[in-house]
């Protein structure tokens, strides 16, 4: 129990700049000024350790050495420095090796930052590289086409409309409005915008999607036993997981059924000794519509066949049983790919801590942020509290 | 103390496949290959966590998920997964992001695994990208540019010429003709080889750095405290560290100083609690001669500017105070990038163990791994004894 209580992890600073479409610094000072605005939420100007998240850098900006990058522009000479991948989780991957590094008792101090400037290039067939270059590229297959594939065969399963799925957008940039740093904050969508956005995949719309963007957020963490020196407002990670799945779609028997997000979250519940039912919102891998359908089920928080049942009762606003997306999630906040789950992570330190402003939920005790890989091929599941 | 115990890790299992010019298997079978065979050596068919070090697939195989690619293709579905890069230093940041996961208690049993099939296209612009690509690609450099400027730099501060570093290559070629596992154990080269090869890039000759080739090698590891109910041939992991240094060899006052090399020695030899003139032989990142001779300075086996002395006098053959590269180091075994330092800690753990050919050398209690990313940006530090 001792040992438990020294190992115990929580973050100590958050930091995140704006999502834009088009940030007009360079990735590498967009990732510098994340980790500055951590460790000033830390009240401290050094870390002992900075993992690094970032999925696009190598053909968007010809860089493979991005994590001593951020440090070196962040003026951390000397600092630990290595950067994690987990595909479209990547953020999550960083959080999780500064988990590891605090938990193991080599880093007192360690920053997680995620980066991705995707208007830097053109993202499609960089992110499509999570999936099977061998067997799915080949066909013409993106993470969109794959996500289209899903929610056909979703539809076609349970008999369902694409506009059974809307409210998951329209919650999103709903919350969307009221989070400075969302992409979408500006933009009023309603039910018809949803509704009349052209298609992309079909039965794919525009704003089953999440957007190409530029963003950039960080966490600052320490051992639990330590943290109310660096702030007044700490958060626990009560627990970090991850698991995996048969790499492509065609090798499972049911797709619809996502093991790896079942596995980690039973996995992150059993470590956190939590119950489901006491998560009081869950920050979902909204990329597209029916992952986070699919994920609410796979969670347990719906029967099969049910997960947009939540989204078309509403249960998933910021009034409803299980808020999801509270600030936006990935279509609204946005999902600059290697930064999402860091930002999430901040938007759940503000829930717990009560600073989400005019988002802020009634009841936050404990969150749950859930991170998909590729075709939910990797899936990362963390679970905070305070 | 009891705590310090629990967290002891050891490497259990180790798993090589021959380097070669060009592997006739996939990357993801290479990488599965070298996970059954550190399975297979550690009497397990199952891990808990799978850590993979590469750096080129984004390019090469276009591909940005093969730490899930790999689990899945050994048949592990289920396990954690996920990637580690530090640029060139990539292996040993899989090796250093296992180390963390068992050390933190999160993960009984993880393999680290690194691969790289360079055959599969253009290596050398995609190995750049460990440069800065804002300031340094642009003038057309390159890894090999920039350390035939550093061999430049310190041949003109000492007054040397490149016969000096010779020995470098010779020594790593003669070890390498009784490891099995290296790219050129059936090439004879003498010193005349080496002296008579084309200079590449002035004055960095061919046999100055190290082969362009295919590879991947494992390890897996646990606690120290359950090694032996897996092998009997267990090997401590007695620290492991990082630091960096500014990005760019411009940025340095003194570029031959490895500053990040020299901190994370010190940081190492501190954790272990060992001393220097303890380390029995040393696996250095021979990528480049004159990056060998600057480690050696960095780690503080010499004074500044008498590095080569060592190669010159020939104390770093098996025989010498200081045996390097004892199966052939990055020149004759091979360098496959992301796989590199994973064959170096197989090759530390045979020698510890006793089990290391005729390349056995006679005293190996303590072994040292030093691996490089970019221009000496960022380094890694591993300790080993049995």
């Amino acid at each position: 129990m001792a040992e438990t209580t020294l190992r115990d992890v929580s973050i100590v600073g958050i930091g995140q700049i704006p999502v834009q479409r088009q940030n007009s610094h360079s990735l590498r000072q967009m990732g510098a000024e994340a980790v500055r605005r951590a460790m000033a939420s830390a009240n401290v100007d050094r870390v002992d350790g900075l993992f690094a998240g970032n999925m696009l850098s190598d053909e968007l900006q010809n860089q493979k050495h991005i994590a001593t990058l951020i440090a070196s522009e962040a003026g951390l000479r000397g600092v630990e420095a290595l950067q994690v991948r987990a595909a479209t989780a990547t953020g999550a991957a960083a959080l999780r090796m500064a988990y590891f590094a605090v938990a193991s008792g080599e880093t007192p101090l360690a920053v997680a930052v995620g980066v991705e400037k995707m208007s830097d290039g053109t993202a499609t067939p960089a992110l499509a590289k999570a999936l099977d270059a061998e067997t799915e590229l080949p066909n013409g297959a993106t993470l969109l086409s794959q996500n289209a594939r899903l929610m056909h065969m979703y539809m076609e399963r349970y008999g369902l409309t694409a506009d059974d799925f809307n409210n998951f957008s329209l919650n999103a940039h709903t919350n969307a409005r009221t989070n400075p740093n969302a992409l979408f904050k500006d933009k009023e969508v309603t039910m018809e915008t949803i509704r009349n956005s052209p298609v992309v995949i079909p039965p794919l719309r525009l704003y089953d999607a999440s957007p190409v963007c530029d963003g950039a957020a960080a966490v600052v963490l320490t051992r639990s036993n330590e943290a109310r020196a660096y702030t007044d407002h700490p958060v626990k990670i009560l627990s970090s997981s991850v698991a995996t799945d048969w790499f492509r779609l065609d090798e499972r028997s049911d797709p619809l059924h996502l093991f790896a997000a079942a596995q980690s979250a039973h996995d992150a519940f059993r470590k956190a000794n939590v119950n489901r039912n006491d998560i009081d919102f869950f920050e979902v891998h909204d990329a597209f519509s029916i992952m986070a359908c699919l994920l609410l089920e796979a969670v347990g928080f719906a029967e099969r066949g049910e997960g947009w049942r939540l989204a078309a009762e509403n249960k998933i606003g910021p009034d409803g049983s299980l808020p999801v997306a509270t600030l936006g999630g990935l279509k609204a906040r946005g999902h600059p790919i290697g930064a999402t789950a860091l930002y999430q992570t901040c938007e759940i330190v503000l829930q717990l801590t009560g600073r989400a402003g005019e988002n802020q939920l009634p009841r936050a005790n404990l969150g749950l942020l859930q991170s998909v890989g590729g075709a939910a091929s990797t899936v990362l599941t963390h679970i905070f509290g305070v």
